[in-house]
């Protein structure tokens, strides 16, 4: 946390404990909205309701929410009244607005809904239709568009006029359907004769994308041409929205968060839960399980080796090194694997060629650790034939695991599965499984010269 | 890939194969930038400087070469003279310039910033006096700012006369000492009288980022306040560039790549090694030498188990339960913390609290887990008493491999490591060590009930 930030921290704690709530008001409406947002990280759950009691302008409150986890925000809510509630969302953006109803208690959505000016309720309720991770979700909808035959000095007039719409640095032109047919610059306006018409200068090629288009999609559209805005159009290329490049950030934010929690077998739905520990050790105990399963198979190949073992029980001081070891690379390939795949840099067409790399890559590796761990067995138990075998198991499984990293995630994404969750806890188990049975098969094979 | 691209890239293919250049440079010529720079990734090495070469506008040459990866563009770069070069840097952002001039080998670089013109060898000179991490190292030189004691009508005359210039959509005010004192918007400038001066419209509050502030703190700033673009400053508050928010968002993908990459105990320098599997191997090597070494340790700790196994070798079918999930457990806790800190989500001030919750969630997880892994070898082995001590030790495991996940990378942090190579391999190789002593250990002391 930054001093400043800090400072204030301390500020707030102190004056919230001596009750000078008046002075508080005072202090809020000189910070900037975000470091409210940010402020509120750190309270806990009782300062947090009376802090936010304590925003005097509904507009600060609203960008606050909107700022805010859904599980925090949550709880402010339920702590207002209707009125207030509809106050508070009739000073936030629509597409702000609309997330927050979302996440009321179905019934008081319903009546808030009903309490608002039919043409807010009607946009929130259009923008509840699109589904949360698409363009139609995260789009903002008071977007200022022109029609295309306004002549410029028309168009700096009507720009004149505009109230507060979202950030206007390109300007979106359309024709008498609403239909998007180009887009312009507000610098561009500046620099020809007013009365040249619109559509004589606007660029024709405009990138736009389709209200279902899944956010991530967006996201990867905004990045690669650079643009700081994208025009989101239906089915029928008439204009609905706008998302700005800051939403962008906060999705690129939320899909790397989650592909990295369902990596570890964890779900970012925890983020929404807070410190409830029984919620979320429900929602990390199904995966556990299957692992835990996983783990059960793997002990009983252990146990079907038991003679083997029984008879040389220097092995099984190599049984973690060999699993481990397996796990380790393939997660490394797994992980290589499924974040080309969320960026982008990889997919179909260039598998193969990754696939290639990492079995070489698994190659060299392997006999680099094989032949390590083969002369510290050989050096530890005496036994150069232990040391072959741990040598051989080591490289083997290995490989077996690097090119496991690539095939499953790869093989999860074809049928539809996110193959983020073929990262770490699945591919290790599955090595645990494999790396069992090869360094036990070639044990078996050697075992007349392990004694 | 999109249909389009696949078209395109089928396209492209074919007219390469049979030489038909005039015409891809006829298509090149009618393509965005970006859907060229993205054709890139699917080319091999031998289309790639063909196709580049095909070019026709520097501009797009240029623009192309800086979205492209390094370990792409440098080939390309290698296959050209110093003139070919020379023009394509002049006809490139300078910040994107110095990118390039940094990744060439230091002869060649020397020789082309001498061949420049000062002014421009000067200003990539001092971008490369940044490090590459920091705001001066992404930030754009090309600024456009006006004097305060400027009228509207002055300002809108010198936005007319500007260049190619970054993206204007806020416009930065300076003191007579290009201190930075405001901002503008250029909707404001049209909604107020052209006799206007600056300073009286201008918003005071600027959010800046200094010079040598780190991007990802960059990132940070801009995510918080929502903001399209940041200027620059140096310790004495003069302008000295600025950062578009689209820098940010490759960035936050950047970093976010590095995080999970080191999770995994990989390297974000491999995405510049493209298929060397050699380079590769040798980056991923140390670390898991370093974890091969501990899973020797574990190894050896088994081993000094090794008269408990022999008496009661059914003990070795829940080796892998116990020390898979112990890792699993730790890993979800360990992402958990290590993305936290790297969203700001986490920090010093709020990690008991993280810490209380993993410490319950692991309590729960550890319960479930045990009584199931119990019952599994009670019924197994039909022995209650296998199943208490492997019931007890599961939960004991998972309960360490919790705590352990959260103080792991907070101890890398304190001690100002990166806390992401905290993450699966480090954890993994820890809690195999602990669960191996706590599995056996506890089946020690139960051990006359084994039998």
């Amino acid at each position: 946390m930054e001093q400043k930030l800090q400072r204030l921290l301390e500020t707030t704690r102190r004056l919230l404990r001596r009750g000078a709530y008046s002075n508080l008001t005072k202090l809020l409406g000189k910070i900037h909205p975000a470091d409210i947002a940010h402020l509120f990280r750190y309270l806990n759950d009782k300062e947090q309701p009376l802090l936010f009691g304590l925003i005097s302008e509904p507009e600060v409150a609203g960008y606050v929410l909107a700022e805010l986890d859904h599980a925090v925000s949550a709880r402010l809510l339920a702590q207002l009244n209707k009125q207030q509630i509809l106050e508070l969302l009739q000073n936030m953006a629509r597409d702000d607005a609309a997330d927050i109803v979302q996440n009321l208690p179905e019934e008081l959505a319903a009546e808030i809904l009903g309490l608002m000016k039919d043409e807010e309720s009607e946009e929130i309720e259009e923008l509840l239709q699109y589904g949360e991770d698409t363009a139609g979700g995260i789009m903002a909808t008071e977007i200022f568009s022109l029609r295309e035959d306004l002549t410029v000095r028309e168009a700096i007039q009507a720009l004149q006029d505009a109230g507060d719409v979202e950030m206007v640095f390109y300007l979106y032109v359309t024709d008498e359907h609403n239909h998007l047919v180009g887009v312009l610059s507000l610098r561009q306006l500046l620099t020809v004769s007013p009365e040249t018409v619109l559509r004589d200068i606007m660029i024709r090629d405009v990138i736009s994308v389709r209200v279902d288009m899944d956010q991530e999609e967006v996201a990867r559209v905004v990045e690669k041409y650079n643009i700081l805005a994208v025009p989101v159009v239906d089915e029928s290329n008439k204009l609905m929205g706008l998302i700005t490049v800051d939403d962008v950030i906060d999705v690129i934010r939320e899909e790397a968060t989650e592909d990295i929690y369902k990596m570890a077998g964890a779900s970012d739905e925890e983020l929404l839960l807070g410190y409830q520990a029984f919620k979320i050790a429900r929602l990390r105990l199904p995966w556990l399980l299957t692992n835990l399963f996983g783990g059960v198979i793997t002990g009983y190949l252990m146990w079907r080796f038991k003679v083997t073992i029984r008879d040389v029980i220097a092995l099984i001081s190599f049984i973690p090194v060999i699993t481990g070891m397996g796990g380790n690379v393939g997660g490394q390939s797994a992980t290589i694997v499924v974040r080309g795949f969320a960026t982008g840099k990889i997919d179909m067409s260039t598998l193969r060629r990754v696939l290639l790399k990492e079995m070489r890559v698994g190659l060299i590796m392997g006999m680099v650790c094989g032949l390590t761990v083969g002369l510290v067995a050989w050096g530890w138990h005496h036994n150069p034939y232990l040391g072959l075998v741990v040598g051989i198991a080591m490289t083997v499984a290995i490989n077996v695991a690097a090119t496991m990293g690539v095939l499953a995630p790869t093989f999860f994404k074809r049928i539809g599965v996110d193959p983020a969750i073929a990262a770490t806890p699945f591919v290790q188990t599955a090595n645990d499984i494999t790396g069992i049975l090869i360094y036990f098969t070639t044990a078996t094979l050697f075992i007349r010269y392990l004694h």
